[in-house]
This record gives structure tokens, C-alpha cells and sequence, in this order.
């Protein structure tokens, strides 16, 4: 590929960090006993060869190293890829052959992403219904669980475009701007940091632009996504995040922010009013800062996953603001936070029931959040990484009410 | 769903809209001989519904009536959908019996886009290996690429963000600014205007933030996505769009600009210049609109959609700029236009080789570029309905070269 100007200022992910990768990966891929895996979605692919073009990552106990095979475009894949072994990818039926894997018996897919089709015509080619099909993404999760200091210090650059986001919230907000008006200047601010303009997200059918803007009762506005608030959004053809609605006097709005750089999310909320936040709602604000605080206390390698939430909801119940506490009826959800990474529903999920423990080295947002339906939504949201040297706050704006 | 000062801002697709698609789709499904069809995906949800929240449309010659069915949120897909049949979804093992749809022995899915677990999860659920999965996908593409007076309208509103976009650069492009400054412009233009800022795409793995902004050579690289242009992007965790990459003096700049309105895409590129384009590349950019032209003068219901490919060739030939015609090398692709409507990848594709006709209510964009890897790219996009009446011209931002 031929280098330009560009060269200099289009970052790479650096070998030694592949080569983590690929190590955590392999002390985990044995228990699944497959003769070959492949990896095809972005952030699977990016995170193990540095590089996302259109191809697959192919790895095997029969292979010497991981092969990055690469149909479009390939020049680029080996450019953007430290990995040794990139090569121009070939059609599924030439694919043991090319790789010189064989037998091919047990076949790892991302089964919880990959489209039925795709993964049925790469069964076919590779030999067709003797093949099993074995799920790798719990694995693969689980090991992007755990992040570097690599991974961190990207989160840590994400974490800087929404503080400047919020900060820039604070000079504009005034009564009487659309919420779009006000995500408007958010944009801009965190596209002046390096925004990459795109949150992943790994759940089927979830999307998003970007968290938004969302003031008094639209906050409270559940939709599809996984989380407390929604928002209206411009249409039901997107439909969450900032809407044409006026901002007013005195109430609550809740500005939540996803930072990409490098592809790594970070995810932070602040509570912001024009005028003083009232009475009532403030204690409710710093009740929900009171769980923040509490939850990450209970931060630690090795936690259930339970723990926080539970913690979180005996306070909620002890501060008299469990009615409203993660939302309303139906729609309540038993979280209080999730993992961050190059998707912004990673692993650990901080959540009633949910299995395993905190791994050392987790970067999870943590989230408590009271929703009031006539009202709005009061709360607070930093990412934070969990260690065994102790737990550190990613993303670092001023804590609300932020009142202007 | 509580109504509040949002209801009366807040679009939604008018019942009689629905009414017409599924007709449309009624007319095609019996030749696929489904007992039961589900769709998942937010785009054909959306179609079929009006609404994309966490559930299933389900359609069958034992029902009455479509069904959509919500998981989450229940309240707020029965109000923004005009269907009268809007349910609280069941888990994949009651659906036959909350449908009263029996036997299932042939279900239609999305194959090619919903994942392999989910959809095996659904198969298992109805009642397991007996029943046979159908791709319904290649036939709601088909009835989705005729588009109706109101969907044309709606790429018409999305038009004039991307023309508005364009009218900004003219004003703000200068010598040494970077393309994601320019970018970051585009951007506020385009949602001033409403742009809802997430461009759908059909093909596994493709994802898009923003066309972009694309200078001199960066223009020229090409990633993976199926476009003649890329650029660099600001990683390689997205890797196309806008780059840090400074603008110079006399060299094109490519700005590829998507529009979304309730959903629909337009799709445009214009080619800009600070100070006068130089001669020869001036010429090469006359050579490309005359290609433009041309293909357009081909386009109407019922013509291959081979033969605008074709004519696009001959006259790049004719006009002596087929060396770089739509790429070179291995990248080179073989096509001049595409759909464009609530993905960026619809039918039909103007393509070699790529079999049907033009239907009557077509959208697509045309975009002859050539490729120059030293130099940059030179050309131009439109998006045009195609329709009996004759073809209409739905982007409209002035013609390049825009040389300020």
C-alpha cells in the first residue's frame, strides 16, 4: 500500500498488544476443542488482528499462528495489522486446503452475530452438515473483559471527548434550546477530541448514535435499547437519543455521552438544569451519587457480579428512592452497571442473577439512575477500571447538578 | 404511553403506507410457500411496522392480519406503529400457540441478516429440525426497491441535509484546514437539517458513520466497504471517512454525503477544489458528469440493470478515462449506481452482470468517479427517482468542480 502524509497520523494497535490477545484467547479456546475458529465481526476481528477489513481471522491448534485472510481490501488489512501471517482470503470450499487444516469437525463461529446464512454457506464449503457449529463469542467475551493498559489509556482518550462534551453543555445550555440544538455542540465538541462517531453495540438489533441529550419526562422515554432512559429521539426510525423537545427551567436533563477513540467506548452520564435544580429533586440527585459512591466501594477483582447491584438496590430502599430506582413497572431494570470496551454492552454485567465475577482489569460503567415519569431522570454515570492495584475513575467531569 | 409536549413533533409512518407495503409483499411471499414469517431486523421491522423496538413481525396465511409482536418496550412500539395488531411478544416455544399458526413446517426469516443462535434459538422453540428455514430477505429487498410517493418524499427531505452540507463546504473549505474539520461542518449542517446520523447497510460488516471528507490521495484509498472510495478515517477501528489529513491547494476533494430523514437515505458527491481545479483534472471531472448524464438518460422502468453499467463503460472508454474508471487494480468495481432507501445498499444495483430490471418507484444514486492513486478523485452523485412518468432528480446541490 502506498504510504502518504496520512501515514504518520493513522494509528495502529501494536503487536505486543495482539500478542496478549492472542494468548489470553488461547489458554481459553482449549476447552471448546475445535479443530478451527473464525472470527468475522468488527470488534472481533479488530481486536485480535488490529485491523477490520472484510475477512476473517482463522485459528487452529493445526496452525502455527493466527492467519488473518483478507478479501477486501487486502493491502489495507496488512498495513492496519501487526500480525505476521495476512493473506488474500479465498472462497470457504478452498479454506482447509488454503490453511491445511483437516479435519475439520467442530468449527467456533460467533454464532450470537454472525447471520444464519453466512455461517451456513462457510459450514457447506468447509464439508457441509457432519460439521458442528460450537459458539465462541461467551469466550471471546469474556477474555475482552479483562482490558490492558493499552485498552485503558484508549478508554482514558474516549473518557476525555465526553468531559469536554460536558463541559461545553455547561457554557450552551439555556432555556428554551431543543434537545437537538444542545447534542448539537456535544457532537461538535467530541468530534474536536477525535469522536470516531459510532458506539458498537453487541446485542442483536441495538444501535446507537449518540446517548443524547434528553431533558425532563422525554429521559424517562424507555425504547428498545437495554438501558434506563431512552429518549424520543427525531423519528421511530432511530428511536432514542435527542428530540425537538424545549428545554425548561428547573427541570432535570440528563446528558449521557459515549466516547469512541481507537474504537474503545467510554460512557458517562451528568445531571445538568438551567436555574437551580429544586429542592426535592437536588436530594434525590445526591442520593443517587450516594449509590454511585457505594457501589464503587464494592469494586474489586473477584466480586460477584451480583454484588454491586445488590448493594445498590438495599440503598436505594434505605434512601427512600427505591420507587423510580433503574426505572418505572415493566420497564425496571435490576442493573447498576456493564462493561465498556469496542462495545458498549461488554462484560461484567453488574446485575441480579447474572453469573461470575469482576475480572481484574474490568472497565464497567456504573450507573444508578431515578426515573420519575412527569419529571425526569436523576443520576450519575462514570467508567471506571477495576484492578487489582485498586479501582480508578475513567471518565472525569464535574459531578451534577451541574446547574447554569 | 403518556403523551407529552413531544407527541405533536414526533413523526410516524401514516397507516396507509403500511397498508400498501404489505400488500406489495402479499402479492410475493405465496412463492415462497411459508407457513410463518418473522421479521427481526430494524430495517424491515420498521417497514412492515412503522416502529423498530425489541420484537417480531409476524406474518402467515392463518392469521388475519400482520401481528407485531414487542418485547421491549411494549407501550411505545403499539404507538408508534399504525398496525391494529400489536402484542406483548412470547417466548419463541409459545408463538405457535399465541399465533394459532399450526403446522409451522416452513419458516421464513431473515437469513441472511438475523444471528445463526437467534435464529436456531426461534427454529427450536417452534418445534425444531423439522422445520425448514427460508430466506424471505431477497424478497422484501425486491418489494422495499419500488418506493412510494411518501418514501420518495422522505429521501427528498434527507436531500436537502446532504445539500445543505454541501452549500457549507463552499463556505468554510480553505487551504490546510483537515478533513475532519470539515467533516465537523458537514456534520452540523446536516443536522440542523434533522440528519438522524446513523446510515444503514445491508452487507454483513458494513457500517458507515459518514461518507466524508476526502482529499487529494486519501480519496483514492479504498477500504471494506463495497465503495470506489474510502478514505482513511481517523483509525483503524472505522476505518473510511475523514482523516486528520490536511487540505491543499489545487488538488479535488471528494465530499460523499449521506442524508437520513425518518430513516431514508439520499446519497450525493461533489467534487470541491481550493483555487482552480488544474486543467487536465477539470476535464477528467467534465468526463465524469457526462458519464453522469448519460446513465441517467438510460434510466427507466424496466431497463437491466446491467445496461447503465454498461453505458457508463462504453463512454469512459470513448471519452478516454477508463484507465481509473470506478478504481484500479483488484479494487476496480464493476458497477455505476445503486438503491438507496432505508439502507444505503438496496436494490437494484446497477451492476455487470447483476440480473432484473428497474422497478417503477426506483431510487438509486448514480456515481461515476474515476481514480487517480497520486492525484485524488474526480466525479459526482446523485440520487434520482426512476418512475414512468420519467426520472427525477432528487439531490440537488449545485454541479462541480465547487472552487473556492
Amino acid at each position: 500500500m502506498v504510504v502518504d502524509v496520512v501515514d504518520a497520523i493513522y494509528p495502529r494497535v501494536p503487536g505486543e498488544e495482539l500478542g496478549r490477545r492472542h494468548e489470553a484467547l488461547g489458554r481459553r479456546l482449549p476447552e471448546l476443542d475445535l479443530d478451527l475458529t473464525l472470527f468475522a465481526t468488527n470488534p472481533n476481528l479488530y481486536y485480535l488482528t488490529g485491523s477490520m477489513q472484510d475477512g476473517l481471522l482463522a485459528l487452529s491448534r493445526q496452525l502455527p499462528a493466527p492467519v488473518y485472510l483478507v478479501k477486501r481490501v487486502f493491502e489495507r488489512g496488512r498495513y492496519e495489522s501487526a500480525l505476521a501471517d495476512v493473506r488474500p482470503s479465498v472462497s470457504p470450499t478452498k479454506l482447509r486446503e488454503t490453511l491445511g487444516v483437516c479435519p475439520v469437525k467442530r468449527l467456533g463461529l460467533e454464532l450470537d452475530a454472525v447471520p444464519h446464512a453466512w455461517a451456513e454457506r462457510l459450514r457447506k464449503g468447509l464439508g457441509g452438515e457432519g460439521i458442528e457449529l460450537v459458539d465462541v463469542s461467551p469466550v471471546i467475551r469474556e477474555v475482552r473483559a479483562a482490558k490492558s493498559p493499552w485498552e485503558v489509556a484508549n478508554i482514558e482518550a474516549a473518557a476525555r471527548q465526553s468531559d469536554a462534551a460536558m463541559e461545553r453543555v455547561a457554557e450552551v445550555l439555556r432555556e428554551g434550546m431543543t434537545e437537538l440544538e444542545v447534542a448539537i455542540e456535544v457532537e461538535v465538541a467530541m468530534r474536536k477530541e477525535g469522536w470516531e462517531g459510532f458506539t458498537r453495540m453487541h446485542r442483536f438489533g441495538s444501535e446507537m448514535f449518540l446517548g443524547g441529550v434528553l431533558s425532563g419526562p422525554s429521559a424517562t422515554k424507555t425504547t428498545s435499547l437495554q438501558a434506563v432512559m431512552g429518549g424520543w429521539g427525531l423519528s421511530p426510525a432511530l428511536p432514542h437519543g435527542a428530540s425537538r423537545r424545549r428545554i425548561r427551567r428547573g427541570e432535570p436533563v440528563a446528558v449521557d455521552l459515549t466516547g469512541v477513540h481507537m474504537g474503545y467506548i467510554s460512557d458517562t452520564t451528568r445531571t445538568f438544569c438551567v436555574g437551580p435544580l429544586p429542592k426535592e429533586l437536588r436530594e434525590r440527585q445526591h442520593a443517587a451519587q450516594e449509590i454511585l459512591t457505594a457501589v464503587v466501594g464494592e469494586l474489586r477483582p473477584g466480586v460477584p457480579n451480583t454484588r454491586p447491584w445488590e448493594r445498590a438496590a438495599a440503598l436505594a430502599q434505605e434512601l427512600g428512592v427505591a420507587e423510580g430506582f433503574m426505572g418505572v413497572g415493566r420497564e425496571r431494570m435490576r442493573f447498576i452497571g456493564h462493561g465498556v470496551g469496542l462495545e458498549l454492552d461488554e462484560l461484567p454485567v453488574l446485575a441480579e442473577g447474572f453469573p461470575g465475577t469482576v475480572p481484574d482489569g474490568a472497565t464497567v460503567a456504573v450507573e444508578p439512575k431515578l426515573v420519575y415519569p412527569d419529571v425526569g431522570v436523576l443520576g450519575e454515570e462514570d467508567t471506571y477500571l477495576v484492578a487489582k492495584d485498586g479501582t480508578r475513575q475513567l471518565t472525569k467531569a464535574r459531578p451534577g447538578p451541574i446547574e447554569v
